[in-house]
């Protein structure tokens, strides 16, 4: 395991040991959780890149020497991470690029990156003797968490707050996992602070993103897998679409890590893809301004999984991407539908909308010159389409070939249309 | 690579050369897909079990000494297989068992285990230059087919037949992939047989399941994969749901050849589960009827996925239940919809209708005395609840907890409630 050496406020940069504080600085409040960090040189002296090969497991627990959980806890059953990466000839030629892989993370148990974070609070949760985790969610965070849960051989209570007027199928999926769902009547602001407030309340574990330090730790595990599938090459750039942005923040931490530990050479650029009608951290990103500064705005776009108008983990987004020299660019949603069949066509990963859109995400980062054909490129894709056929369909502008049942005709029509 | 000795008529016991015929004893019809045969004997005499130890691939391709492809032969990119197989120990105490383990295939790419089958096939394909391969489906073969043939890195072309009555959304989900579809005028099995007739015609590859033999062969791989996760003690009991009978087929040929291989010392009880409204297979073997005079009846169930009235696999699926001394049982609608939340909360594993049956249907064999307490069974589950969520949604009865958005009401509500 990694001992955390302490906590640290991403904003003052005062430290903490874990036992004096859980989720953030209480003198600065939510505008950023704690970075988890550990003794780097300790660990770089002790472990070995290379001992990862006699490592049989696959999934995120290979790291967790890594990681903040002892070597005898135990860690939910449910198969997490391991996803593949695949090198994309297809998508890197469509873009012009010299080399390209997509990290299909939507192959994750329940279909996104989130299994990782929602696998690692669980985790702690079990350390800690805590039988109750809860999240404010309608969407992957939710799931991931109802369905770790439902996967432990010793019951855990989840419970999910969600706003009213979330969509029904959403819901449903997360009482099909047993998970218990409270329906806020009012915004999905109001059920993230009432979920924090009633864990405080009930000594119940928050695994809410941007309250919870440990979601990092979980998200990180895809850095580690990306690098150790590169055989430790790290990519130029890396590409990630962005929402609240703790995606891209641990995507972020775990290849500062590597390079810490000496296992890789270097911290690829890292560049996000927010949707145009949710770009706060573009405009942030472009007007220099800080992740204290930044004032909720008024969002809208069809990608609900990167809907934010303030993003609860801005500040370690705007550090992975300017500690980087990355970028931040916004695509607009007809691109975003547009990218679903084009992403699928050129590599076989059918991604939800919100994670599709790194396709087009990258076109606009190479018309603006924040990449170039020379350089490597991994997409990471965060979640799996079958979270929205609907929208699926409605980026398919050709329809099948229509034709009566006999032989002759079908040929005829075949001979004729293709 | 395994050399394939010849190609076996399951109804005559006649053989052929892999280069005298295609997909079944033209003498015979239609009626079953051959057996692919090895030369066992110098397979046991060359092979070792613990040699897969080193062996880094953990998808389907690990077996490829088993399967008939040349050694330097390319394979589709997309990581098929290598599914987990998950302890479940409170599914096993809900139902009395002693033990009991989950094979998720709905964890593959596309989210079934039908993606091991359109691999194999597609493999093959590649391997003898062809560029088309084709397939009569509106669910999940359909969906494997179109996302490994978008994943190659050099094009191939992806034709389904589907009968134009289809759900838009699944055909919507094959045109993401950019598969070619055909929309014919008529029932399903008239879609299926033209899909035949254009692939002998127009000289492309036919993947209908019950018409090309292969596809068992990638099947196959899902018990290889059961008996090495379980280090090679197979279960007593392998439980899965049951359609047009060829996944059923293929899980017993990987058993047998295991067996055959003295990889294992015995083949486990094969229970099929069907869908009463759709249970021919049921019938025919509490009736003692052979495959070959099975009539086709007509058929309605919410299970979409194994819903046929005269199984196209219907040989090796018989063989497969009375050769180890199994079953076939039958689950009402009503029991299928149900199952999905008992099915996911004991175990974490969201599975489509069609998969979650099982569940139900190893109730009724116990019921029935099929299966004893003290019994070891795996269930294999065929395709993710992703794939039918509207499903999923029927299934819960009970909703979320409505509250106002003010700390003391939620605090209230919940200790009332729970």
């Amino acid at each position: 395991m990694a001992e955390i050496l302490h906590l640290q406020d991403t904003v003052s940069g005062a430290t903490f040991a874990p036992t004096q504080a859980e989720y953030f600085n209480p003198a600065i409040g939510q505008v950023a959780t704690f970075d988890v960090l550990y003794d780097y040189e300790q660990l770089r002296a002790t472990l070995d890149r290379d001992r990862l090969k006699a490592n049989p497991n696959r999934g995120m627990w290979r790291y967790r020497e890594l990681l903040p959980l002892a070597p005898d806890a135990p860690v939910p059953p449910l198969a997490v991470g391991g996803t593949p990466l695949y090198e994309a000839p297809r998508l890197a030629q469509a873009l012009g690029l010299s080399q390209a892989w997509v990290k299909d993370d939507g192959a994750n148990p329940t279909a996104s990156l989130k299994d990782r974070a929602s696998s690692m609070v669980v985790a702690l949760a079990m350390s800690r003797g805590i039988t109750t985790v809860s999240t404010a969610s309608t969407g992957n965070a939710a799931a991931a968490l109802a369905g770790v849960g439902a996967s432990l051989h010793q019951a855990m209570e989840i419970v999910i707050f969600v706003p009213s007027s979330a969509p029904i199928a959403k819901i449903a999926q997360l009482l099909v996992y047993g998970a218990r769902v409270v329906l806020v009547k009012g915004t999905y602001d109001q059920a993230f602070d009432l979920c924090y407030d009633v864990c405080l309340e009930k000594g119940w574990y928050c695994r809410n993103t941007g309250i919870n330090p440990y979601t990092t730790e979980g998200k990180k595990t895809v850095s580690f897998e990306i690098a150790e599938q590169l055989h430790w090459q790290v990519p130029d750039v890396v590409v990630v679409s962005v929402g609240d942005g703790s995606i891209i923040g641990g995507i972020h931490k775990g290849f500062v890590e590597l390079y810490q530990l000496g296992w890789t050479t270097k911290v690829p650029r890292l560049i996000g893809v927010q949707a145009q009608g949710s770009s706060p951290l573009v405009q942030a990103w472009q007007d220099h301004i800080d992740g204290t500064d930044m004032q909720p705005i008024a969002v809208s776009t069809l990608a609900d999984s990167i809907s934010a108008g303030l993003p609860r983990d801005r500040m370690k987004a705007l550090r992975a991407v300017r500690s980087t020299q990355g970028a931040f660019v916004a695509v607009t949603d007809a691109e975003i539908v547009e990218t679903i069949p084009t992403f699928a066509r050129l590599t076989g990963v059918f991604a939800e909308p919100s994670s599709s859109v790194i396709y087009a995400g990258i076109e606009r980062a190479i018309q603006l010159g924040y990449i170039h054909s020379e350089e490597s490129v991994v997409f990471v894709s965060t979640g799996n389409g079958l979270k929205d056929v609907a929208r699926a369909q409605q980026s398919v502008t050709q329809n099948g070939l229509l034709v009566e049942p006999d032989l002759d005709s079908v040929l005829k029509a075949i001979n004729q249309a293709w």
